[in-house]
């Protein structure tokens, strides 16, 4: 079970960690070095993680075959097999000053598991690759994948290999794969005039917290906490696939960026309605506090992952009715509020 | 059918490619890089290449249900899945100087499809991520994707999907998966004492060639070659498995290192006997140029990738028995030519 949709994940998210204090040591040194640690030694060490680890599958059973040590891992999947892979770049996607390696770890696989909950399905295993210098702490690697094994136990998936190589500058890389257990695996590209568009849960609150930490405020710690480890009941894929979600996608990119991705797959247009889009109820104030616009975090802000699907009638219950697809004219795909959206995603370069 | 067993590949190993030539320009320029072509226009290409590739399926019909430009790709596998991830940063795993972006893409695909055809598996789909300064050439972008597209369609997977990220130098991880298609998985822990060892094919030819590009010899350009993209039948996986193979990998960090780690995991010792390995032709020539030890190149040099596997009698065709699976006693567990070896492979830190 996901316990943590109410109030931040106290598994990884809480308190000082053992890899926060292995970096800080009681020395004031960070620990052994990945290049002291060594390669094997290392591995070993990810490897004894991988194998603790208990994913919650609640009517699964468990699908690995072969885990982590051999020159590939072997899983037994009911269904189709669903796959998707992301990579995060120090400095880029992630800060070692911002977060604790097990919150990075956690938020890359909530962002990988979130694109296989976007087709439907279910996450089962997760590959990681991690290139690093041979200067960076033992502790960070050891961290962050701690953190990925834990939040992918909570989702039902169990991390069952990777790869550990030096490097310039850290490159966390996930792969991620789950099963369609049977569902016909909802497209980007299914979306059709009259349906309605919906969301699984609030927008904004990724984006109100890297402003909040950008701004150095420490208060609204729950939105600076959704942005360490977005809150997302990803299990919400599958129930909008049973419900008859038409097209769906994870919110990565921000609401507008995805939406226009959706109704160009789809050829239509989408029209929303800022009021009606849930947010974190601290949304408000904390854009007050750093003098930011809440419209602008929950249009633009990337990062949530939140799903956004569009249904032939009402969402499934959970799900937040913003709006509805059109037929697409000589304007813009996006309309906010009546108007064209000037608002644009992230993109990378 | 992989058509390239006798000597190179011909798609993306032969002559000036259309990405040397954009990156050398009618006009010495480099051509758009990444960051003037742009993320979406890049990523267009990429799929578009994908979805123009046509693998080769001896007897497999197309498993692939959602290809690239999705949240995740979907493919339906007869058998269990088989997942493998490696990473390859620039300058440390492969140069820009040495090899063409196709070559540099062929060979990670190898590299990658190799770990699945180690467990007796199958590939059948890739996804790649590709991390790099947005200053870096478009055409070395799209050069190593479509060399892995046109060798992973040699070995009958597809490319289904990526990322592209910016970062201060190259990282390019690959994450391969496959089908047993029914078989049982061949482990690294199934060797046993009275087994043959045997190689799928010749060893040391990849290290040859780093030599000689690094003495900046450019004759044997058939070992140049095998550097730049390994000569591997990888079909051997499940024509070992179907032989009964009893414990298999690959050789991509150096014969004796691969044979300590299958001992190791195994609770056995390996005796083996250079004079049996097989090599090509040109090895000894190569190393009497190089002032090196064909021996050390065979027995230490990694990324040939050929499948090292044990049998409990003789190896089926098209293999060499190299050496005996024996007792464990208090030395090595690798020996070779009867003495202990003190050659080790590669080690990423």
């Amino acid at each position: 079970m996901r316990e943590s949709q109410t109030g931040g994940h106290a598994v990884v998210g809480s308190g000082e960690t053992a890899a926060q204090r292995a970096v800080a040591g009681a020395d004031g040194g960070v620990g052994p070095t990945v290049a002291d640690l060594g390669e094997r030694a290392l591995i070993d060490r990810l490897t004894a993680v991988a194998r603790r680890a208990v994913p919650s599958h609640p009517g699964h059973g468990d699908v690995v075959v072969v885990g982590p040590g051999d020159d590939a891992a072997v899983l037994d999947l009911a269904g189709s097999l669903v796959v998707s892979t992301d990579s995060l770049v120090q400095d880029r996607h992630f800060r070692l000053e911002w977060s604790t390696p097990e919150q990075i770890g956690a938020r890359a696989a909530v962002q990988s598991c979130a694109d296989i909950a976007a087709m439907g399905a279910r996450s089962v295993g997760i590959v990681v690759s991690i290139a690093c210098p041979p200067t960076t702490p033992a502790a960070v690697v050891l961290g962050i994948d701690q953190g990925m094994n834990d939040i992918a136990a909570e989702f039902g998936a169990r991390v069952v290999g990777g790869d550990l190589v030096a490097a310039a500058e850290m490159v966390v890389t996930v792969t991620v794969f789950g099963t369609t257990d049977g569902r016909a695996p909802v497209r980007l590209a299914g979306a059709a005039v009259g349906q309605t568009v919906a969301v699984s849960g609030p927008l904004g609150s990724s984006a109100a917290g890297l402003a909040l930490l950008d701004a150095g405020i420490t208060d609204f710690a729950e939105l600076v906490a959704a942005h360490r480890i977005p809150v997302v009941d990803l299990r919400q894929g599958p129930v909008a696939a049973d419900a008859g979600a038409r097209a769906m996608t994870d919110v990565s990119d921000g609401l507008v960026d995805e939406l226009e991705t959706m109704a160009a797959a789809s050829g239509v247009a989408v029209e929303i309605d800022t009021a009606t889009i849930p947010s974190h109820p601290l949304l408000r104030a904390a854009a007050d506090a750093v003098g930011a616009d809440p419209i602008g975090w929950q249009l633009g802000g990337g990062e949530d992952h939140q799903l956004l699907a569009t249904f032939d009638g009402q969402p499934p219950a959970g799900w937040t009715a913003i709006g509805a697809v059109v037929a697409p004219g000589d304007g813009p795909r996006v309309r906010v509020d009546g108007a064209p959206s000037g608002v644009r995603g992230w993109q990378s370069f």
